[in-house]
């Protein structure tokens, strides 16, 4: 399971080659970041949640975003409507679990919602993974490391029960399926200081999934455009709101020798 | 029907002073957005969309746009309602007709909506403007020659029958009344990569509309000043999100010796 | 009543050092722009209004932001369920009463949540108090200076009734309580500009309550912030939208040595 510079190269030119057709159905703070996001990497974002249109708009995707960050009742419906309809065509759906945990209500949701439409891909941080998983997954302890042990025991147990890829995100990403795990170590530390860029990520992953199979090479390369991305802007932001804006350009401009150059995956 | 530099700026002088209020019943992903482009062109911009107020915000407005990009029942219904009152009230409507054709629902709102309350000005891409139209304007052909004759007749059509300005956007803008057309083939290929610029375009014309009854010069204004406003921008930015900053910033500095220079209509 | 440079900077290291989790039901317009500035601030922000979970996400808040820019009824009574919940918890909530006296609807609505659940800190323009207290407050006149000393006098009305904060904000922005009423100068007329800025303030101010019992230097403190970064911002700001990115990264940057500098307090 080695992931090259080359692959990840590959698939971001297959998207920009393809532009394709991202359905999201998010919260309403990143919107407009995730839109801009799935430009600058090459694909085609498209938002609608209304239980009217939905299924059509899902016909139409390649994949299917579905992001719990700002819940309510029509947008839930909505969401279940567009899972069962992306599961009945076979459209790959990318969930992220905003905030699992923090609420009964995040937590309830987005464990139905996977029991519905099994997922093609979970990227969250820690906390939220455990959190889909909790009941499930023992607990080993509250300090860090054994911290970033349960997320990836719950990340296992996942994986294994939906047949889908976990993404447990943070200073280092793990990406995990039946066959086993690649870290990321991209990124830099500015990037948690930018509302939304974790969306950003699963936007991203479904942006690839759309264009490759092979869902466990989609997500690690999502991750790693991601944080090469991240580091590029890094080097020219002298704050968070400049990150943000350096990101974007960073993504647009992305080259094959930049990624071969700064790719950390192990 | 000459429109020179000087009727542009001149316009745009008459929004910078006398501010007008544009209300906007817009999708979740570009309202920061077109808020910020509205403040910056000098407008003041309102977002409200609950049936409990729609009507006493039309009534303090100058003009408002209605944009279909992300519906769910709730919001069609208040759509509908603050449309008959703007009509009630002589307040001009503009249209933006986000993803129509691509479902049903979409097209069948934007239809009947206008139905209920004819626009001063709708703006869309091409697809969008033949999807308003479709039943009645038959289809050349589908290579793109044929695609942008198919649209300019399906915004004949649809200026004729509603008595409204049509503008169908693109590499090249193209303006029809029942009296004409003009194009307009300012901006950079950068803007497309930037969400929500064709919403912007659209409040933009709304803004030209508040000052300016003759709506066909208004939305030639609106839509050279875009262009403008995107050229100038594109000098400096390096890529689809500096482009954004840029773009505001360049809006808000815009003088008329730009203008003068830039335009590019005929 | 003294406030000094180092009691903001002691107020803004609290917010760094425990990044208090600031719950905010707030407009579609600025949620991302708010967000990215409580995160510029330091403190932990969260969007999330569904009535299934709204009380126990102001459970693990230290201060709930109630911002009235886009109602509709749904919205409405999760802020009036919030704010009770808020209210029973003893967690400071700060209203924005945006747009109050535009439509009878959002000024009814901030009158019966401000009723429901007594404000820690109110923040809006001379209009929008004026119109909360209107039928309590005699009019003076409709000359500038008059209606500084109307919205003062109905600030002060509001403070007295309701025990709270009121911080009418301008050029100059006036903050009120029972003992008293400070003024800052701080600021730059290039933030009215910017869309949300306003609310952003509010916002702020409920980072600031969230370490501070003392609301009256926490609201201080956090106009203060506003304008002093605005300065900053300003002196690179091309235009709105550079000012808007200048203005997050000099909040993320924000020294001591800058407050001490810039405050302008009397």
């Amino acid at each position: 399971m080695t992931i090259t510079a080359q692959d990840i190269f590959k698939d971001l030119e297959e998207i920009r080659r393809k532009a394709p057709l991202v359905h999201n159905i998010t919260n309403y703070v990143v919107m407009n970041l995730t839109a801009n996001a799935l430009l600058a990497v090459g694909a085609s974002p498209v938002m609608a949640h209304a239980p009217e249109e939905v299924e059509d708009m899902v016909n139409i995707a390649s994949s299917l975003v579905i992001n719990i960050g700002t819940l309510s009742e029509p947008w839930v419906n909505t969401m279940a409507k567009a899972a069962r309809q992306a599961k009945k065509k076979g459209i790959p759906i990318i969930y992220d679990p905003v905030g699992a945990g923090a609420t009964p209500y995040r937590t309830h949701t987005i464990r139905m919602l996977i029991k519905i439409a099994p997922p093609a891909i979970v990227r969250g941080n820690a906390s939220e993974i455990m959190a889909i998983a909790d009941d499930a997954c023992k607990t080993k302890g509250v300090d860090s490391a054994a911290a970033v042990e349960n997320a990836l025991d719950s990340a296992r147990w996942l994986s294994e029960k939906y047949g889908c890829v976990v993404c447990v995100s943070g200073a280092t990403d793990y990406i995990i399926d039946k066959n086993g795990m690649v870290m990321i170590k991209n990124g830099h530390a500015l990037m948690p200081k930018v509302t939304g860029l974790g969306c950003t990520a699963t936007a991203l992953c479904a942006a690839f999934a759309a264009v490759n199979p092979d869902h466990f090479t989609a997500t690690a390369a999502a991750m790693a455009v991601m944080g090469i991305a991240g580091e590029i802007a890094a080097e020219k932001a002298k704050g968070p709101a400049s990150m943000q804006v350096e990101f974007l350009d960073a993504l647009f401009n992305l080259t094959g020798e930049e990624i071969e150059k700064r790719l950390k995956i192990s």
